[in-house]
């Protein structure tokens, strides 16, 4: 566990995330009037969807990136992952001239393995699924590491790629202070544990007494709770239905629990009824384009609406990546 | 027509946008590297379907209503309509504390008077429909005014209203500095003709010679291009489906036209598949839902690619209201 000086001062995060904002999209904080009638208090809707590649992945991998020596840079990276690391890391190494490697299993959406390639990466099917089709394709990617001296990124458990996502809630933060609105909830979608952990970082009870992050996670997943509540890295059941293919790891980061050990994150668990849900009022109510992991939050609210009454919650919807048939027949019903 | 005079300069037009910044949002103005690669060039998309109530004409009605006397905002306001400025104008009387009264066709949408209710507007619904629906509206409109002293406000045809939506183009030209970046092409969603004559007060040659302002029409649609082609007030043959509910005016207001033909504005239509696409493509790749009208700007560009080519466009995106169940069989195809 790192000792609390491995927790930047807000500065550092400043700085990490100015060094990131010439690439980046700033996006928009959106009060919703609907979601706050819900609970009788304020809500903000931290659009992440409208990122570049349409995740906020993109400024964690751009940020990883940024950090590699020039060595590495001209060596490029390897990564595997079927999802938005893949996306935000494929057009990060586009922009920044750095070459990306990518393993996806065989049976990735076809629409993602293409648009990693648009973005110039050298994508590599696998084909195996023992283990896991996970577990199949890290030891692939950490192959291609050894033999060629491909820097190995990890989606989601690497400090300086936690560090980096933490710009997401500077983002926020600054808009607040402008907006003159305070934070009483801050609800991040969790899967690994990266968003979570950058944004406690920022809205941590050192900087932020008044807020409480939220690790939101899908019923059935909730591997960053349960890690929370036993004090260490614990494993969840899983195998439950969930749309939210995003936020699917069992277990959290080692790097990211170790952040939010140090700070004061609680978690929360939504059903798959309420994360469509949230899909649904997001397109109705604010016109925005939520994959399911990106509406969480929003479902959370929904699900939950006592917990959040009389305050100021803000909701980051993280992405917008999905395939638009199944998103037609979610919003229809 | 106004003498040239009557366009305001740059420093009334930004008060004008200041006025109303406590009450309205700032929308993004998103670049769209996948809509550059299409033209070559780049392409910025503002989107409008963010704005408080899912359109542009929120900002409109709201510095009517700021405009008026004390004691016209005692007595309050009517207007006709079943569309977005009947959903901006509740909420902007509702927000200034202004009694709204609307008339809208018995058969508008349900959600569409639902949601003028919800914010408080007192709605007659019109059962007539000689000579048509909407003068049969607006008769009744006229009378209410008469009878009870409301102020009668038109949708589209007044000069006060036309600065107010003048506020959107004023926005896009901050962002556009703040970025560096120029623009080439301005497409504006033409109906009546309040958003395209605003946009050019502020776009004037006299300001920004290096600009020109498109009326994007619907074909079938074509009153504003028409009336400009011809140096009058024309009307549109109509008849043609479009999906485009928002831009079904035959001809422009005549206000809209006179500053229309101060300025140097070119019309452009799209056909009705194009709309479509451009629908598709703001949820696929931008992950905005825009209704019909809002996606017009879009299709014009992937209708005429050649005319945008190395150029930068701005587009605006004008408003996300659509009926949910609609939308889902537009993207799906």
């Amino acid at each position: 566990m790192p000792t609390p000086q491995a927790i930047p001062d807000l500065k550092t995060l400043k700085e990490i995330y100015q060094s990131q904002q010439s690439y980046t999209r700033k996006t928009p904080l959106i009060p919703s009037e609907e979601l706050g009638a819900r609970v009788q208090g304020k809500v903000f809707v931290k659009a992440e969807s409208l990122q570049k590649t349409g995740a906020f992945k993109f400024r964690g991998a751009l940020y990883r990136l940024l950090q590699l020596t020039e060595q590495e840079k001209l060596r490029g990276v390897v990564a595997y992952s079927s999802g938005n690391f893949a996306r935000g890391l494929a057009a990060a190494g586009e922009i920044l001239g750095i070459e990306v490697h990518l393993v996806m299993p065989a049976d990735a959406p076809k629409n993602k393995i293409d648009n990693a390639r648009a973005h110039g990466a050298e994508v590599k099917l696998c084909y195996e699924s023992t283990p896991s089709r996970e577990e199949a394709a890290a030891a692939q990617a950490i192959k291609l590491s050894q033999q060629h001296g491909y820097s190995l990124l990890h989606p989601f458990d690497d400090a300086i790629l936690i560090r980096g996502q933490s710009a997401v809630a500077m983002e926020a933060s600054e808009q607040l202070q402008q907006m003159g609105e305070t934070c009483h909830f801050l609800l991040c979608p969790t899967g690994g544990g990266s968003l979570v952990a950058g944004s406690s970082m920022v809205f941590n009870a050192a900087h932020y007494p008044d807020t409480q992050v939220l690790a939101i996670e899908p019923s059935g997943y909730e591997g960053m709770t349960l890690s929370i509540e036993e004090g260490q890295r614990a494993r969840a059941y899983g195998k439950t239905a969930s749309s939210c293919d995003a936020l699917q790891a069992l277990s959290p980061g080692e790097a990211n629990l170790a952040i939010i050990q140090n700070s004061e994150v609680a978690g929360l668990a939504v059903d798959e009824a309420f994360v469509n849900e949230g899909i649904r009022f997001a397109a109705y109510n604010m016109k925005l384009v939520l994959e399911p992991s990106g509406a969480i939050g929003i479902g959370a609210l929904l699900q939950h609406p006592e917990k959040f009454r009389g305050k100021t919650s803000v909701i980051i919807a993280s992405g917008g990546n999905i395939d638009i048939e199944k998103y037609a027949r979610i919003i229809q019903r």
